[in-house]
């Protein structure tokens, strides 16, 4: 279990960086959403690694294959299937994980779930299992725009940055920035002179064998107001939940955050005036968009934190399967920075969440 | 929807601050667990507004009665329904607030979901609501409890305290930290120095008419090894979920949290060495008890960050409902920090977390 | 788990015969519906027992108390929670439950699943349990027709009554029959010589400690076309389960039923010409409503069937829990037969699984 | 939605008969699972059509390819894929679905439902679609074997086969039918003058360019005791949408069935005497091994009816998508009697639930 997300927009993935393939099964998909597939391929493309100097360099393809579900172009109300097959299945590469494992990998822990030492089910932790998210993100993406256009009110864009690596902060407006000023520079920061920065930064972490973290941030524009349920499924609880799970995570934020401990509710709480179009609007956004667990309509604003790869060149202390103390350390090369490649992961996450709370609101419109 | 929480350990809640009551249906509890009404109770005073001057003054009893699944002082395996009645059902207390949106408050949110202004449905945004959860969560401790006492197991021990209010940090070692400890002061932080700056901090902001935020911090010790599932259902997912699900909170981390991004791969692994039991250990939990998104058996650690509340007696400026601009004065005394009351939540919500996901591993043990 | 049905119109049910009370929450209701609590009490009323000489003796009143949800005479958008009372526990009452295995009832099986010998846990197993679906029922129904009302569409007739008891079988024309007619007599059999005869029947049945099954026959006229969806969640297969849910229920068909081995596909399949309306219609309703899973908007036709009572007043052969050889000869005046007052669980189920499937198909009208 | 199915054994089918091909995704799998991939493609070729004359022409390879989730032979606990990819893309083979409704198949529900004519999308309901079901249920077999071995129990009998086709019934023991004595004759009955006579009926049926229906009878020997979940879930509720959910079915009976109308109360209860084993036993079996909703050891019996094949090459009435009057007569060899190939069908879904039970049960061993 836990490879189904969604309630009404429901996606189930599967695969691991061994085997067959990877891939995702979107179920309640709505009929006649025109579906673009060179944007699904383009979006892939934005996670593949193997992109650039300042990601790792294995070579992977990642044409995605739609098995079912699409007619003449547009969905057909079944289930749409896609398919990504695995091309880099190098028998022996991963023999040294059989013996060891490694620090504050998955390793351990799917061995004491399971029961048994399996590399290939292990590699469900790896990024490679984000394909079949990222593909859904791109059809919810265009789910997203096509209520839009059918509302005739502006879509909605979800932009997602490198905000952070290690102690390099990126100053950027979440008001206008947008997907062209990410995708500018290989970091996917659009501020040109942190973007620098981080790249030094990472390519010293390369040379010193070691790895860094940040954070991604990430804004809605033109939101839908009176998305997200009370209670349980409120809209950050379902924002947060699909960001803690991508590999790496530990932590997530929206609106004020972790900063909230420094206001008093006076500064705090974000007065209502009347808005252009007469409906009330804030004067500020510490609330990140979201009050009571549903959208007002202000931009949504997060922030999720992604922790240094676990995998690093440098020796380590760690343990063999049967017990015994010993030192690893990963060959080949590795990617220092999982930040740029998280980018995409998070944009496709936020807008699965979008899309499938958008459906769960219809009912709320009927009568 | 949105008021169902859990997989196999499912609860779903109902009621709000207005109406007959509140309470939840858990739907999935095993047969045969004796059942401790008194520590439900006591679990509910814990979260009980008017216990003191740092909390809020109104008063209510919150008495919890058990309408079904119970017989002979044990679960029968049928739905465990709890109810707990609304006692201070004060009419004409909130109308005030059909006029105007309160800052920061669900009010506008609801109305722009609904479509219509109930002030009594708006009620499932209140601190109310959560009373279904304390419930549910004080049986979730007492299977946890039992299902350790059946593997001849130490009981897990889920302690969360105030970590954090406005700019006052507590000092707490969450290797040895108590639910006594915590419970010693009001402010449910167990170091005194701290609780006594933070008593003087709430108490001056009750005085200005304005709010303090703050944060949880939460442990548990002696986890199962192997809990949470891959990908979506990842145990810091579902725990971050249950945290932001609850009222004014703004963020989540977990272990290392946004300190990862000061790390970097080399510092932030947690290396393995032999255990005293000859299983692996870490000699740090960078990874607050979970890799992969499972638990590896070191003590859970995260920490829940809750804005300073929206209800102050200052005048703020907003807007009635048909879009004029007024000012709003909350009458009467209100909480001005929800963190203490926070803690009972906190705990239940983790509770509710490892019960669901202790009866989603039974599965993988059969084989 | 198994207490919560549906999927976007969800509800909960919980309690049994002895305890607290039985009821139902409700979560997924749209807002902004009007609520008609004289209506769920009146189908509360009908699935009442004690309300003839044809129906047990047993005195209950069930007044239905709303708890949550409600607000000004509509649904607010909150779960909606219904209790009624248990009026009726006489201790001492089902002491010889605790001692034997009734034959063909739960008992055993409740034993076997549970581990546990709990006469109150097997409660859930009485009819009184459905109390809470009649009633979430009844909402359904008042969703279905505000539905059909702001579609300007004529609302669903949703008519179930009983069409044999034992060898006596009615003669109803399913495209005329209506509520009234079922309603005129204590049979809910709309055909006056066959009322009679049940009637006699189960008099008879009654004075030899005996009991009797038979069907009921459901029509929904005017079916809003394209509900239900393909593969599991068929129209006709959620019907199915939600009728095989109900207790002493064997088996249910849907229009041809079992007796479509008697056809061929010359004669079964149902001939298209155009309707009134431009749209196609068919000759003939051999599917029953229903083809490949979809309403057709042809009425909705299906039959189930319900087994003897197995509370009879005749010794019968059993064991006690300890497996000595006894017989039971149940005490009191026991309902020979059910079928009477499963007509308004077998509506409340109809309604639940087409409100459910009404909200489902809302996303496909979308683009 | 409604392509999921199970809460903790689930399925996630996909594919139609046009397009890149059909599969499924099994998410919930216990690790550790021994897979004989063998059995699963065996299982497919029951249920690939072109095997006899008996049967559709059409030539279909139906390789099943593992996507991912086992590694070394057995389940890693991640999602297991299948994929059977299409190789009979006949371009222009479905032209005339294009310009009318065929009679009783699911042309103008789709339609209605989707609000567009693909008969891509409707291809979900072809017989094609159940190539997931068939290879998920193989893998819950082989779950329900090992669990089984594990707990030192007879392996469960699941065994279905053709007990009618159209006015002839078959005469067959259901406490030693085998799998093998279905196989023996094309036709899966194992009744041999039944299954001469069936197929001379079929063989009519053919030159007729008409079709038959039927009934498929279903046994289950060494049940698990108490499978199955009060109210909602009950097992013969499951059993019963699982079946209804199959193509073509029409209605589904459990233990004496719609037959229990002609019973009473005295000769339909299932006395209790002392088992062989000192546990209770019952002396007959009207309730097909379900009681109260749960399993209580006895064989499972129960009959699905599905109705005559909707294809047909004699003429019949219908319209075109514009509304005209027209007439079909579909080209090519088509199978008159779908009853041979239901039985693996049947099989597997009936697998499917049992497994799922199974996993659901745990929770209430665990105290």
């Amino acid at each position: 279990m836990g490879n189904i997300f969604g309630h009404t927009f429901r996606i189930s993935t599967f695969g691991e960086s061994h085997g067959g393939g990877v891939g995702v099964v979107i179920d309640g998909l709505p009929a006649k959403l025109v579906i673009d597939l060179e944007h699904v391929q383009a979006e892939l493309d934005r996670r593949r690694p193997g992109q650039s100097r300042l990601t790792t360099q294995r070579n992977e393809v990642d044409a995605v294959e739609v098995l079912s579900g699409v007619a003449g172009g547009a969905s057909t109300g079944a289930p749409l299937a896609m398919l990504v097959r695995n091309a880099d299945a190098r028998p022996g590469a991963y023999d040294h994980m059989r013996q060891l494992y490694r620090p504050s990998h998955a390793d351990y822990t799917y061995d004491a779930k399971y029961g048994n030492r399996t590399v290939e089910g292990g590699g469900r932790s790896s990024a490679r299992e984000t394909i079949g998210r990222v593909a859904a993100g791109a059809i919810a993406m265009q789910l997203l725009d096509a209520l839009a256009d059918r509302r005739e009110r502006p879509r909605p864009e979800i932009v997602s940055w490198v905000d952070q690596v290690h102690s390099i902060t990126a100053s950027v407006d979440a008001s206008t920035v947008d997907r062209d000023a990410v995708e500018v520079d290989q970091t996917r920061c659009p501020d040109p002179a942190a973007a620098a920065d981080m790249t030094n930064a990472i390519e010293q972490a390369r040379r010193d064998g070691d790895s860094l973290g940040g954070t991604v941030r990430t804004v809605v524009r033109h939101m839908t107001k009176g998305l997200g349920e009370p209670v349980f499924d409120r809209l950050e609880a379902d924002i947060g939940k699909a960001m803690l799970s991508l590999p790496a995570t530990k932590g997530f934020e929206i609106g004020s955050g972790f900063a909230a401990t420094e206001m008093t509710g006076r500064t705090h709480n974000d007065p209502f005036v009347p808005g252009p179009d007469g409906s009330p609007t804030t004067t500020s956004n510490h609330s990140g968009g979201v009050q009571g667990g549903i959208s007002n309509g202000q931009p949504l604003l997060f922030r999720t934190v992604f922790k240094p790869t676990a995998t690093i060149s440098s020796p380590q202390d760690t343990v063999t399967v049967d017990g015994e103390v010993t030192t690893l350390a990963a060959k080949g090369r590795h990617d220092p920075c999982v930040l740029p490649r998280a980018v995409p992961m998070v944009d496709a996450m936020t807008a699965l969440v979008l899309a499938d709370h958008e459906l769960r609101q219809l009912k709320h419109t009927l009568l």
